[in-house]
């Protein structure tokens, strides 16, 4: 399921310059018996199928160091923001359990350092978000983007980025904003921040208001 | 990048039972000159580059009927949530735009029913976003999982699941409470329902806080 994901630009790239190195841990090989089932029913009963214990913190153990950083992907988690992103992207090993089926023995929880979600949706398991999460964390390592790419987008400033435009400076009656072709950097700027905040005010007001 | 995700279990089942239809769209086969550069530099200046309206909208203006809703993934959207995926699970044709590089001219979005981000963090592309939101919308596709195992989940009452359990009942110690192996469904219920707000309350307390 990682294939894919390990061949786009900016991963493969981190990959080689050595920034960054994936490791991938088949919880199935961890399972006993000749079926290998890593899940099984909900005790009081319920819909879908929970995974063991056993298999993931066997897998966990194998691969932990004093070092590891431990989380959980669920969308029963905490959210996962760029400051999560940030966090991250500082450890020296972080390791990631993607769940499946229904969802996770809840005690697996306690061997966790941390319990995250990508957003408010649920998903048919949890290795997607884990690629979202080295996503977002790899293009953040050193060496990896251009130092200047990742101050102002959007979330870094607390809110959303402002608006781009690109040639044609009209399309098809559509026009870019006169400000972004006079050449006045000030004035650039302080329209960029007013724009910033408009749109974050239409789209995302909830990351204005203080926590 | 899509070929891993199209052979999910999930995912290939769908598109076998033909309960969902995935058409990819690439853009740079909409952009003119030999090198079909699909972006350009940001005017008034700043880091990275910006998708071109022309390619974008014509790739587009290819697929778009009358029944399409149209949705931008970008950072600077509104947040994409279960509400979401419900609802694009209920329209006739949903297309996603993609971004990549630093970002999409803005312009295109005057073309778009909606704008959305799937969390507060940024990644390098839009395809991840896309794969998040397919993922979220075709597991609610009648026919596709059982009737049963949507309804329980996290986000889907307002609040995040229950903790679950399965075998062993002891686990090197660790224990499955008691409750759940009480046979008692009434009482199983009301645990359910006071855990799942324990949860919510300390994983997730702006869930609990009305809009």
């Amino acid at each position: 399921m990682f294939r894919d994901f390990v061949k786009e630009p900016v991963i493969s790239r981190a990959i080689e310059r050595q920034r960054v190195e994936l490791d991938l841990v088949d919880i199935r090989m961890f399972a006993g018996g000749s079926f290998r089932h890593i899940d099984d029913d909900s005790y009081g009963g319920g819909a879908g199928m929970v995974m063991r214990c056993g298999p993931v913190l066997d897998a966990l153990e194998s691969v932990r160091t004093e070092d590891s950083y431990t989380a959980v992907m669920t969308p029963a988690g905490r959210r996962y923001t760029q400051e999560t992103a940030h966090f991250f992207a500082s450890l020296a090993h972080l390791i990631l359990i993607c769940g499946h089926y229904e969802g996770l023995d809840e005690r697996i929880l306690n061997h966790a350092d941390g319990v995250f979600t990508i957003g408010d949706y649920v998903l048919t398991g949890g290795e997607l978000p884990a690629k979202v999460v080295c996503d977002s964390v790899i293009r953040l390592l050193p060496g990896v983007l251009r130092a200047q790419a990742t101050v102002e987008e959007s979330y870094e400033q607390g809110i959303l980025e402002y608006p781009q435009y690109t040639k044609p400076a009209d399309w098809k009656g559509e026009k870019v904003p006169a400000v972004l072709l006079s050449g006045d950097h000030e004035r650039i700027r302080a329209w960029r921040e007013k724009e910033a905040l408009r749109i974050t005010r239409e789209r995302r007001p909830d990351l204005l208001i203080p926590d």
